[in-house]
């Protein structure tokens, strides 16, 4: 999960369709630069959103790129013919995005903080996942026929190694030489319905803030040589979201009202206001489910699942959650 | 952490402290049934609330008793002297509290849910116990001096085991008979800096919610027969809280406009807003800092240092943190 | 797993069918008050050993009862389909064994130390297991129909309670008054071959030694008032057992030697120098497989996934390890 | 720990200082091209065992270098006394052998499977550290001063990541560019006493097998490019060392008979009897004490605490087991 620097701002967000959705407003108008795609299953809806000019880059805040969005509000309820549903959609969207030939390998990255409930996802899938890419040494061509070349790590965070994420994941990418990096990582949403129902896929990497000072690189081709496919679920909203919200539900209620209009068009009166609620000297709050840990376990099964179908011929996408580490 | 069936009609508090200054409000006016004192020292601030008549208990919703608070904002940068000075103050608070004679056995239960991080600070506080009740059938009685018999157990919540807590505990108490009862459990706050800072004794036991239908039963002298002894840790605040407090900071702001007047006198309307910013169909949202596992951690050890050097006379309280499992 | 006070004397075994072939020897002599039955399958062998007389409890040192063991030496290589089938026959064996009507209660009971890998398993079952007890006071009848109530309990070991395990459950049966209770163990068996490729099921419940001054309390029918049926996995070897059967295996080298002869009736020397190699100081030394982790991991869920599907009847058997917790 | 191909041979060791004892035997001669070194104080028996030429080398079965064994039997007991007073020697030993300058930064490398029990001394040794690298970016220098940079790291295993660890550790050396690499790996003796009781330090770095096929590079100064210091616990020894050390308990017994001198020597005959004994089927068995989950908490906790306090002179070595993470 990125760390940010300055929450007070505006709601944040790291998914595209949400930052489309904040730029767009009720009137749904369209967003010079960024084109928009959905369609409703029974098990999920998939958004695409497309990022094509720097112009839709400058307006949504996201790279240039393909954003792919997989909604399904049921999964709260840990309804597991629901959550094989959705990996199957996973499945199919990932196979588009990734577009393997049959002897490229693999390399997945496990971002996050394993000792951090909320931002444990990343080494959680990658503790699930069928790793092969040894076996190919070891054993006859046909039987890991079917077993694509995987490798697979979880770095751990700067806290904990001292070292940049980025620093370590190029020192590995330079020796294992991977055809593609998959990176997967707990996100902040802009809303709590979000929280362990949706799972965003990016072909654009994984980006870190623009701000000055920025030492942390990103993961992404530029960067690694390879391309890089993320895939993220939000766990966590940013607490200072819940604040912002209720003044825009009160907004909506007392509209017309000229003081609130002003409130709201001051960002100092406005930030000064939310840190009130939010004691900024406490550290970074979120907003979360109290039974994180079940949801954190629940979507690390769907995606390694369902990476493990997609990664490997030979695992067939009817029992995504039965192969699991 | 005691489950809420309602989150949405007033912020709640587990703390006797919140409870009883939301009663009071800025005017610091006295409350009938309730006396207050507090005491100040470098390394935490210590407040003692007693309820001593039904009209106390009433107006701020907490049973007769006494409330201690110790509270040390300097906790949250996890520094290891000051986790010490305060351990030394809650050992001496205990020790007051307990009052316990040479020969008297303790009881330790550690609630909550381990599988919730939030809600995990009873069960990390009885595996760092030293627990002794089973060595004095063993070894020889001056050994075992300054040893005083501890047992202790995590029953796990309704969700885990299908039992009540209070019934496993009530099993246990008739087979154990304990001098007294201590019951560690993570709380919940009205204000996010008391998360992972304060530090609530009381006398009382835990008591469940009136409402009716509630058929989970309370711990404390009345239900187990002997003394109950509540140590809780606010590690979250419901989600709601933040809402509710936002439309507080805006009210103050607006005071005089007749419309927002009327908005925070109608509880229908209030309740309404803050459903549609805290969706309740999400599940029970908490606002928790993102390094809650940490924070968890640290309070547990500063808890079972404090009652290993209060229950065993042998265990010096100099070294709190250091002969903890 | 049971606490042995002497190892040294001959070697140990959890599994009446080990006590059994260690009686008969190569000859396959019937044994007084003992029925031996055996069956094979593809996935299993499944063998019955019935003692129904104090003369065979004496001979084969274990209490009149009903004991299967299944058998599945493919079990070690982690082969999700054989897991599955050997949890079928778990079920069929285990239906025969509690024979429930419809609308009897359980009490699921973990025995063991979590924080003790090989020791484990009892507690590792019971997160896994669908725990419905308090559902029935919530839910419509026709909604709860197909799950029978049960109940799930891991109490810890006495160095973590201070409490006999059977102290607790004692108190929770008074309570909960369950039909019937299945407990959940790790063993020591006497063949490294055993381990982590056999399930034992008992109708006799868990039984200490009967060694003076055991004060620990067995789970039967006799203590707690309802059948208890016991459910065990081997997880380790004593070591001890190697240096035994490394001077049996020299023994048939080298039979017809006088001084080899006399040093197997000996019970002084063979001790001593069984004490010479495994230093008795070190304490409880056992024999286990590197990747201990994953078998308990493993056998957890195949006997949980055994457990829902034999106690729910909503829960089908052919897909025994997608439900887990 | 190092993945053994023919346990069967002989008794194995990872410890220079028991292949030296094997090989000198009873008769204490001296070895060609090895030097050795005793000192005993209160807390531990401190042994060098140089090896200082080819010949050497080649005799014990240990590269040219420096080998320290710290042993101190009573840690078993576990008493934190002891744990402080060895983990001081243990900082005297490390600070002769890393004979650091005061700019040179350090990286820490926590080898083996946190997913195996006797195996995860590594993660948890890094999991206890001080990590400072990236403070020394953000911090004020005379604030840094006394942290040295040190940054550290656990890779897992081939069949966690799929990827050699050397691979990984070379290229993050590549890019953080440590003056010196320390390596803490889980080992095996030859004798059930070394288990938790003995500390190996070496300036040799980590070195695998000379079997023809190995195909995983150590990790040392040809390797790497800058200095590696091992540091390692032994954990377990193999089941097989047993079966062996019965037999040659046996064979001190029997000395003079003339079949048994013959079954000593033929080395076919031997090691079919381990087989018999030990089947290898089983994959690989160690031995390893039933609390082996609290030795290797007690032994990370030791070895972190010595490196916080060699490494960064702000900490005090007085309090070696305070500042553990």
């Amino acid at each position: 999960m990125k760390e940010r620097d300055n929450l007070y701002d505006m709601p944040y967000s790291d998914l595209a369709v949400e930052a489309t959705a904040a730029v767009r407003g009720d009137a749904h108008t369209e967003i010079p630069g960024v084109r928009m795609h959905e369609e409703r299953s029974d098990a999920a809806t998939v958004s695409w959103v497309e990022v094509f000019s720097p112009e839709g880059e400058q307006v949504i805040g996201k790279p240039i790129g393909n954003y792919i969005t997989i909604d399904s509000p049921g999964l709260r309820r840990r309804n597991r013919e629901l959550q094989e549903q959705v990996g199957k959609v996973l499945v199919d969207q990932l196979a588009k995005l990734l577009n393997l030939g049959a002897k490229e390998s693999v390399l997945v990255v496990g971002l996050g903080n394993w000792n951090a409930t909320p931002d444990a996802l990343g080494p959680r899938v990658t503790s699930k996942l069928m790793v092969t890419r040894h076996l190919h040494d070891y054993v006859p061509a046909d039987v890991a026929g079917g077993l694509r070349k995987v490798a697979a790590i979880s770095p751990g965070v700067l806290g904990i190694t001292g070292i940049e994420t980025a620093e370590i994941i190029h020192g590995i990418v330079e020796h294992v030489k991977p055809s593609v990096v998959i990176a997967v990582d707990a996100l902040a949403a802009r809303s709590v319905e979000r929280i362990g129902t949706t799972v965003q896929l990016a072909d654009t990497g994984i980006n870190p803030g623009s701000g000055i000072g920025n030492q942390r690189k990103g993961l992404n081709k530029n960067t690694l040589g390879v391309p890089v496919i993320a895939i993220g679920v939000p766990t966590v909203v940013h607490a200072s979201t819940i604040a912002h919200d209720t003044m825009e539900a009160l907004h909506t209620q007392f509209q017309g009202q000229k003081a609130f209009f002003q409130l709201f068009n001051s960002h100092e009166e406005r930030r000064e206001m939310i840190n009130q609620v939010i004691s900024p000297a406490v550290g970074e709050l979120v907003v979360t489910p109290k039974d994180i840990d079940d949801l954190i376990e629940d979507m690390a099964k769907v995606i390694a699942g369902a990476l493990n179908a997609v990664l490997h011929t030979s695992v067939g996408s009817q029992d995504l959650l039965r192969y699991l580490n």
